[in-house]
């Protein structure tokens, strides 16, 4: 069966998260309803990435098989105008054919997030659900310079979620920057893989190294506490994005 | 009575405009009302520009007078408490003192807005309210030529809604520039002040320019005949915003 890879942009706003759910609606979900319309078929889309509830994407990958053979953009088109029709904040940025042994999740070499706070003292309007408001001064030296303890293969248990099926907690994570851009500061972040709120942890953490109130050293401690407990707050959804994957 | 100068965003989906009226809720409203419930007094807020339903801001001016003096981070932090807690997405920047004979109306000697449209076949999922989609490919460097064209002192009754209030449709067009960064088209104005409906007439007649279906020629007819029947499509209203004021 042909199969195709798609690049997914989604407001996750709203939504359940990527994953299929029962108890409301989900990008997966969302998809694999407008492929139902496209075709007639039922399918299943796996992508590279479960987001959760609130979680927006500029670059998620997915992909999913027809029983046919269609042009991409066609694809492309038809899944987007049932995404519209059904009113969902989701678009179809790229379809394009795929190998049969290419799978979204599994052939992922890289993960690219990116975390978006912004750091003044009036509330958002415009990004209210698109980006995390912090309203105390982050020093954004102090959050870059503790994100850099934390990159490196280590036991992340501190950073992952209780919910986390992950069956080791042992990640190597490639790259965990903190830029500013005036009233913006953004966590870049790279893996092969990530555990169950890691990222939202990592930023959460971040963000009380940034107000004062931890410092790089206590990160440091937190991550060899391997303790759920040691963690700072995880910050909300709303920040994040996911902005790409490396195959 | 003491005078403050108030720079708001806002998000403008879902709201009348920012000029109070009957049939809904309106930018003007929702701060008066945070107004009263800081001070308990009736206050009317004078906006710089009256900006359409669905029209955004990122710098909007308005200016209020209390009955007495407040520090002016208790203005903003009082105002953005109750605008938050009536669930709008409007956000008081920056509040300071103003003069006695400042008015954000007519003390105001430019005015900065932008017009953002996102140029790709897929449709927008996180801007969906935000910018305006042109699915076609534009030629940028066509609409910026014809753009050239409208910039000048001109009778712009073609570029102007038949609501148009303003006695006199000859106005003085600063700048309009168009100019691309990857997908995003921005379409940037300034002038001392502007016609209703003008940059949104300005932005559809030159996306039918971007698009290959109008020459700048045409737009020049268009600007010549001083007949709103002659004026391009009307851009809708979720690409505008309101970005600055010049005092």
């Amino acid at each position: 069966m042909p199969r195709y890879r798609l690049t997914v942009e989604y407001d996750g706003t709203g939504y359940v998260g990527w994953q299929r759910q029962d108890n409301g609606r989900s990008i997966q979900g969302a998809i694999e309803e407008a492929a139902l319309k496209f075709t007639g078929e039922t399918i299943t889309v796996r992508g590279a990435g479960r987001t959760d509830a609130g979680v927006h994407a500029l670059g998620q990958v997915a992909h999913l098989d027809f029983q046919k053979q269609w042009p991409a953009e066609t694809v492309r088109n038809a899944l987007n105008a049932h995404l519209g029709q059904a009113g969902d904040t989701i678009a179809i940025i790229e379809a394009m054919p795929a190998e049969a042994d290419f799978d979204a999740r599994f052939s992922a070499v890289a993960r690219h997030y990116v975390y978006r706070i912004v750091n003044r003292p009036a509330p958002l309007a415009l990004e209210r659900k698109h980006a995390l408001w912090a309203p105390r001064p982050l020093d954004h030296a102090a959050m870059h310079e503790a994100a850099q303890l934390l990159v490196g293969r280590h036991d992340f248990t501190t950073f992952r979620s209780v919910q986390c099926q992950a069956r080791d907690p042992v990640k190597s994570l490639d790259r965990l920057d903190v830029t500013r851009d005036g009233h913006n500061v953004t966590i870049h972040a790279s893996a092969r893989s990530f555990l169950h709120n890691q990222i939202r942890s990592f930023a959460g953490t971040l963000r009380v190294v940034g107000e004062g109130s931890w410092t790089p050293d206590d990160v440091k401690a937190a991550l060899e506490a391997r303790n759920r407990a040691a963690c700072g707050p995880v910050a909300g959804p709303e920040g994040l994005y996911f902005l790409r994957v490396d195959y």
